[in-house]
């Protein structure tokens, strides 16, 4: 596992100079969006992962989480996952596991891949308090600290950390009431530990060491949003807001302190309020880039929440949301499998895709064309080359081969682009 | 097979009694946008189908295609599509058959269900002038009129009828040149006829006929869209606008012979496109429902453009649009399996729902409540039945069980929702 050194200013350029060659932006262009904290530089020469931009004018991403689970921990299983996510075209990974021996996974799944890595720390923290403390309320504040650290060291590129789950915060949404409460697993470990010791967030109270490690490391903060809504009905509530506006300070400081961030936003929001939720954040972030999970445009459709959350990514990065969490057809059901973590990331790509057609992306409009004239001249090898999963495509239509191999079986002789008349 | 028959306005009000019951919405209300076109009504008491309303004001209903193609032509197959179709949540059957005797297939498809059937008359005519006369360009126009009125006779209930496509749409959409050119099989078909017969579409020509027969058999009209983009990159064309504007004349004269008329729409449409063309539509065909065929969001995706019917679909619904023709997994690759059928069934109802929930539908917030309450509750039963495919649901879970049998196996013990900090 190789660490990052805070020093990376040279290398910091030659990331961004191989992502705006990479994506087609002017490198000067990019350097300002980086500088103003609009776009984050991941990865680059002389690190574990490969250059990576996310912001203002990029495309968006997709990150794929993996990781074990008190119920299903193989770690083998989540190295599988991780390599099957990065080849169906995931731009980043997040090891989201919370259980093993959480640091040979970090490691093994840092190795396995050469995109950038995610951790969210405060999972380590409270599996080690209720080891070696007997519960999450005895988690010592420094221990938060420590595994923050640890995760940095280890040379992760990013790390969720919710700072914005605050006494405040908290407070509010109590105040309102909520259909689904605290959802986020983060979220809900600060939360009972700031209830239970009647003590503000150390990750809230303590920021600035939180700042210092990341810079002294160069990892990029992502700021976790705790208290996103699990539900419809709470979608935009003033709890969910409360913290936006913290994290809009935190950003600030991030900022000023020349540490990269990320702002993380829901969750589940009926699709009439997702650009609000996108302009909103942009405003009161200063423009940071926005990182989504989904979101999901609704509740009733566990099995298929990679397709909700598929329209609610789409509608969410058309709007400016830069960076899309993927969602399984495992979510709200259990752990994904590697066939559910593939189904994931095409989705989250096609949501990120058809945003970045609308976005005016350098060369998402060229895609659908070369895809399109493919189709006009029925060449079915550029149609499958061309295609988001190629092995779907040839899959698919093996399995309904047409007598007419230029046509398919849907229209055989019948075959419109046959006939040719416009 | 029952046939109707054209004196039904004591039926209607009766059918319009049940749907505005099953929808919340006042009978009143109902009947007058029935009068208006800005709605209709499908099947009825005393009919084959039972009652169905599309339109404003009314939660978006879902069509599935099925039916044989030259390649695959297996009846029994196509009726289990229909049930399993069905069985999904699809609120309407088309069959789209083109080979096997047409007659046997569309009487098998009505009696194995009891929602509205739709056909496309210009297919069977096609397989006919093939057979008969030797090719597309010899149909005598006499043949389009004959198997429209045998389609109204064997009792369907909507027929997709391309009277927009005609010598001054067609001319339009070649002088502005296209990358996918016509992709609809009935507007090829009928394209292909006119220029080869330096003729009129006689189903533009002798709209008045074609009235008449739906007005006396109750058969509600379906303009279909022939000149709808198959490709981003034409999109909202001119071709697509000059057949709309054709489209808007056709429904007026509709309503005015007192004949029930939908309005089909594109197709492939990027994200920023869609609402306005659901607008524009609105405003040229006086607000009748709006019928979509997908749309589309990108080209690029073959194998799962179920998903990406299902983000736009979801935008189009969301701004107005009132019904939504599904799409398959094996769209653009070949006819679709019954596993297709469902899928893309599930993805289209999804994509109705997330619309529904912003269109203030009544009921369908309280679906997302109720799921909510129960997941909040970990209330696994009320869950799984709350959901929009329970099977799915079972199998999922399932696969993989968590030991916690009140949490799943994402977080187990680390569930935050036991935690219930909110």
């Amino acid at each position: 596992m190789t660490t990052k050194t805070a020093d990376s200013t040279v290398a910091r350029q030659a990331a961004i100079r191989e992502i705006a060659e990479a994506e087609s932006v002017a490198y000067e262009v990019l350097l300002e969006r980086v500088r103003q904290g609009r776009a984050v530089v991941l990865g680059g020469p002389g690190q574990a992962a490969r250059a990576l931009g996310i912001g203002e004018g990029l495309s968006t991403k997709v990150n794929a989480n993996i990781g074990t689970s008190p119920d299903i921990s193989d770690l083998d299983a989540e190295v599988a996952k991780t390599k099957a996510a990065v080849a169906a075209g995931a731009h980043t990974v997040m090891d989201l596991s919370t259980s093993a021996n959480l640091r040979d996974v970090r490691r093994a799944v840092r190795d396995c891949c050469d995109v950038p890595l995610g951790t969210v720390p405060i999972y380590e923290a409270g599996v080690i308090a209720t080891e070696q403390y007997g519960s999450i309320a005895a988690m010592p504040a420094d221990l938060m600290l420590e595994v923050v650290e640890r995760h940095a060291e280890d040379g992760v590129d990013f790390m969720t950390i919710h700072c914005g789950v605050t006494l405040a915060s908290v407070a509010r949404l109590r105040a309102e009431g909520r259909v689904g409460g605290i959802v986020s697993r983060g979220g809900s470990i600060l939360a009972h530990w700031m209830l239970q010791n009647k003590a503000e967030n150390p990750l809230y109270a303590r920021y600035d060491e939180v700042l210092q490690i990341c810079r002294e490391h160069d990892v990029c903060l992502s700021l976790g949003d705790g208290l996103r809504p699990g539900a419809l009905a709470d979608a935009t509530d003033r709890g969910q807001l409360e913290e936006l506006l913290i994290i809009g300070e935190l950003t600030e400081r991030a900022l000023d302190a020349g540490v990269q961030v990320i702002v993380e936003g829901p969750g589940h929001v009926p699709m009439d309020q997702i650009e609000a939720n996108v302009a909103v954040m942009k405003r009161v972030c200063r423009g940071a880039p926005f990182y989504v999970l989904g979101p999901l445009v609704t509740d009733v459709c566990p099995g298929y929440d990679h397709i909700v959350g598929a329209i609610g990514g789409a509608i969410c990065a058309a709007a400016g949301a830069d960076y899309l969490c993927y969602v399984t057809p495992a979510e709200h059901l259990g752990l994904p499998t590697e066939q559910d973590v593939v189904q994931g990331v095409i989705a989250s790509r096609i949501a990120a895709h058809a945003a970045d057609l609308v976005k005016g992306i350098p060369g998402a409009a060229q895609w659908d064309l070369q895809m399109s004239q493919a189709r006009r001249d029925l060449n079915w090898d550029a149609m499958t080359r061309l295609a988001i999963d190629p092995t779907r495509v040839r899959e698919v239509r093996s399995q309904r081969a047409s007598h007419d191999e230029q046509a398919c079986s849907m229209c055989g002789s019948f075959c419109s682009l046959k006939r040719r008349e416009a």
